[in-house]
């Protein structure tokens, strides 16, 4: 049997990306025969008594994480967050609805792209096209002259490394895609119609899209629709209208006690804001690093930084991945380097990195003296 | 480590079904390490040199199985076969082409019936209806009158356990749901326009739908869709312009390398024969179970049976699991019994699963007499 170097290598992956290693572990050992079932969890029925018992108590489990109220329906959707971009707009838009989508970077401007297909949407940059740092201004939607079925954003750029941590005042539903900080820290579920966020992060590994939708919201004028995208079929056959992504259910659901046993949000949001704080302390004392984020919108999850010169990221990066460091290339659209500091990073992969980065500048100062 | 008892456990489920051992014990093995990458292959970026090859290697093996000519594409799609069912609509039929849905049992007539949301949607059922047996009659579409984009049909009916193995001649792309016969037998890919089938039964665990598709109809016009069901999409982007499930596709790529090892669909097509063969030949000589399907139209990979008593098949299929044969409950919508012997069911699982028959059969007169 291989096993993982523990101490050697830490994935910095933005997604799909690093799990937890107990749970990992845990997934290993149970692979061929789960719950004394004969099979391993991927070889028995969506429709067996195991297996919905595995998704009660996962639904059970992400309620009492996320703290969501009875009004909220949770919904396990296939397709990733890509697949919701189309959901959200065909389930609340109707014939003759509107929606504005607020954008801050690459995700949200690629989900207000699909949605326009769909119907009446309206896109505004949240970001301040003043400042030299990319940086969010808080939008004002009190005086919207039109009436607006919801108002999208994305309070985690992935990719740009951005996040808006305070909560928008909004007089129409928020729909909010949390992909890449759902689960990082507490979240006002009540201040949202719908938050939505796919696998491949902080729930596990890729294969389907977490979606929290308020009752009300369900009785929206629809588009006739894929059964896929269908949130009404989705609540009425407790997300098994079509055979779901049983592994990567299985997975989450072990994630879910995972985060339970290690206290909940609360434990996870101050390890999060730990690992995140060292590692910008860093970059901002560093003669080589950068980041180009403001700080009061510095994602905790994805955090983004440059030497300036892609042939010296690309070094980095490549010896990172030598010494154990993997998954730091920032994304091809954007180009720089990402370090993502999701749940299952521990502290030490921070500190290992931090040291990785000073080693690296101190070569590269004594090659360029 | 906790090993499946491969003597004792067979598992006849007809979907998520049952992976080759040898396949999982390699899953299992390196887990946790795949390819020396420091990280099991669903905790790295589908965007990575590793998972890239993973994919091409997979596209490759598949071509080879089922020697599909280049004029074809190879698309792994998300969301289960379910999505394809309004995947086809909205790829095909633009906004006045019409299509003819051939039903046959359950899954070809939701099919039919998703389709018919999107478009000019007709359906003829092809089952015999003087028949007391089910029984397909082979249909003429030489004389239809109206010009249709697509004829679709179920050659596997994985509830009902029926089978059409001739091939319809049609002047028109014939499109296939082969979700349960896929990799079963031989398929001659050419007769098709569109074949298409999910991933939690020959393929591997849930999570993804092979489509395989015709260049040219890639040119017909289409309606606004989703990106999760845009087909030119999926060839642009290489079946990765969003996150796939990638620990589902790893899988395949393992069993595609299984099923070549095996001598490809030349040497699975005669094990398969053999095994359906042996278990509908008990089933015809029993005095307690029967099969209810024309003996030409019998699925080879789901073998429907019944004692004609549903308490009878329910003290069957719970003695049958105390015994490690498990997962021979019919679907809810059909009753009675169903063992589906896709391609991990070695033949001494047949062999075990008739021993049970018999014996059951043996105390059930004894306490009748």
């Amino acid at each position: 049997m291989e096993n993982k170097q523990q101490n050697t290598t830490y994935n910095f992956t933005a997604g799909p990306a690093m799990l937890p290693v107990e749970v990992m572990q845990q997934a290993q050992k149970e692979f061929l025969n789960w719950q004394s079932e004969g099979a391993s969890v991927m070889e028995i029925s969506h429709r067996s008594k195991g297996f919905i018992s595995l998704m009660q108590l996962a639904r059970h489990n992400i309620r009492q994480l996320l703290d969501i109220p009875n009004n909220y329906h949770v919904l396990f959707m296939q397709g990733g967050a890509r697949a919701q971009f189309a959901a959200i707009a065909h389930n609340f838009l109707g014939d003759n609805g509107k929606a504005l989508y607020l954008t801050s970077g690459y995700w949200s401007e690629m989900a207000a792209k699909e949605a326009a297909q769909f119907g009446d949407v309206k896109t505004r940059s949240i970001l301040d096209e003043h400042s030299s740092n990319k940086k969010i201004i808080m939008p004002d939607l009190s005086q919207e002259a039109q009436d607006l079925r919801y108002v999208h954003y994305c309070p985690n750029e992935t990719l740009d490394g951005l996040a808006l941590f305070e909560n928008i005042e909004s007089p129409y539903p928020l729909c909010a895609d949390m992909t890449s900080c759902i689960l990082s820290r507490h979240t006002p579920i009540n201040r949202y119609g719908l938050i939505y966020a796919s696998s491949q992060k902080n729930i596990g590994a890729a294969g389907f899209c977490l979606v929290i939708v308020r009752e009300d919201l369900l009785s929206l004028p629809r588009l006739p629709m894929a059964s896929v995208l269908d949130y009404r079929l989705a609540v009425e056959y407790e997300s098994m209208y079509s055979t779901p992504c049983t592994y990567s259910l299985y997975l989450a659901s072990l994630i879910f006690e995972w985060l339970l046993d290690k206290g909940g949000l609360d434990a996870v949001q101050d390890i999060n804001h730990k690992k995140a704080d060292k590692l910008y302390q860093f970059i901002d004392a560093s003669p080589l690093f950068h980041n180009t984020i403001a700080t009061e919108n510095r994602s905790h999850t994805n955090v983004t930084f440059t030497t300036g010169d892609a042939k010296q990221d690309e070094r980095f990066y490549i010896n990172a991945a030598h010494s154990g460091l993997i998954g730091l290339q920032g994304h091809k659209m954007q180009g720089g380097l990402r370090a993502s500091l999701y749940n299952a990073m521990p502290e030490a992969g921070v500190d290992a990195l931090i040291q990785f980065m000073q080693e690296f500048t101190e070569t590269y100062q004594s090659v360029s003296n």
